[in-house]
């Protein structure tokens, strides 16, 4: 049970955004430029990083959720998506994410770790100051919201059918988008 | 020097800010609605759960910042700041401010560490559901702001008068006017 009294019926994040709409609103405008607006890094690619991060940080809601989107933009291919989870350097991605990955991990221990090798790395491999600040900023921002989500004890389901559903919605429609049908759209009811 | 090309003479977060105005935007409202809009804690008491959670995650700028605020907020009462940053416990706090200084540690080093037992504490000392949470959030919040500072490597000043004329300022106007002034408001030479 959650550590406070949130609508039932709404999983994870889910359940807070709709107890605090005024906190809703920067939090989800920040997730939909993060993850979701244009960017030169892949919808798929930052999705990896969050699902990565969640991973690292033991959130099983967040990390279900972004791995299911990230699956999404990658055509469904949820074996590619465990691959990097698992173990990114081993995975099957480019290089430039592999290094971006490493950035993200370093993050997650603490800002202060990400060291100038782990920088160079990744421009050696063509990320751009843009693609590096926003790299960094995706990995900070869900040491926020692994944070928020177990903080207050939010519940995780565990079927993956509800996930899976509710990720081609999200990915479709982005974080915008899902934050006016925060109780109303496919999968409200599992997660 | 940062990790990557930032504007010379904006410290910490703003050089970020500036850099990248498509998430200033989300963070600067998330800072305002939690630790400057209308609320049933204090400006005090949300600055010195933010200056504390920066302090336990090593932000220098963070912690100066967000202490220097604090005092405003306190009447300048610096030493009173320190009281509290160095051992809550013990500082001349409420003992509800210290049931919630209690959960923003625990959210701190990991939201699963929330215990039922935390959240009863705060509760017996009067925190309502929408207070709790919002210790969470600001708590969430500076494990990002903290990250995204540090991660990028942003220049600390050292010079204290810096941080206290940037606290007046930010202490009056909130998060979203700091946002519109970037680069030009008091010790944006500075701090």
């Amino acid at each position: 049970m959650a550590h406070i009294k949130l609508e039932e019926g709404l999983p994870g994040i889910r359940g807070l955004l709709a107890f605090r709409p005024e906190t809703a609103g920067p939090l989800s405008a920040l997730a939909d430029v993060l993850l979701h607006a244009d960017n030169t890094l892949s919808r798929a690619d930052r999705e990896l990083i969050a699902a990565y991060v969640s991973a690292l940080n033991g959130c099983t809601y967040c990390r279900e959720s972004h791995a299911a989107i990230a699956a999404c933009h990658l055509g469904g291919d949820e074996a590619a998506v465990a691959a990097v989870i698992r173990d990114p350097e081993r995975a099957g991605v480019t290089p430039k994410l592999k290094a971006l990955l490493g950035i993200a991990a370093r993050v997650q221990q603490d800002g202060r770790r990400v060291g100038e090798a782990d920088v160079a790395r990744a421009r050696a491999e063509g990320a751009t100051d843009v693609e590096i600040h926003d790299t960094v900023l995706i990995a900070a921002a869900f040491c926020l919201f692994n944070r928020y989500v177990d903080g207050l004890a939010t519940w995780t389901p565990r079927d993956p059918a509800g996930y899976r559903e509710r990720a081609a919605y999200v990915a479709g429609q982005g974080y915008a988008g899902v934050l006016r049908t925060v109780a109303g759209a496919p999968g409200a009811d599992r997660a």
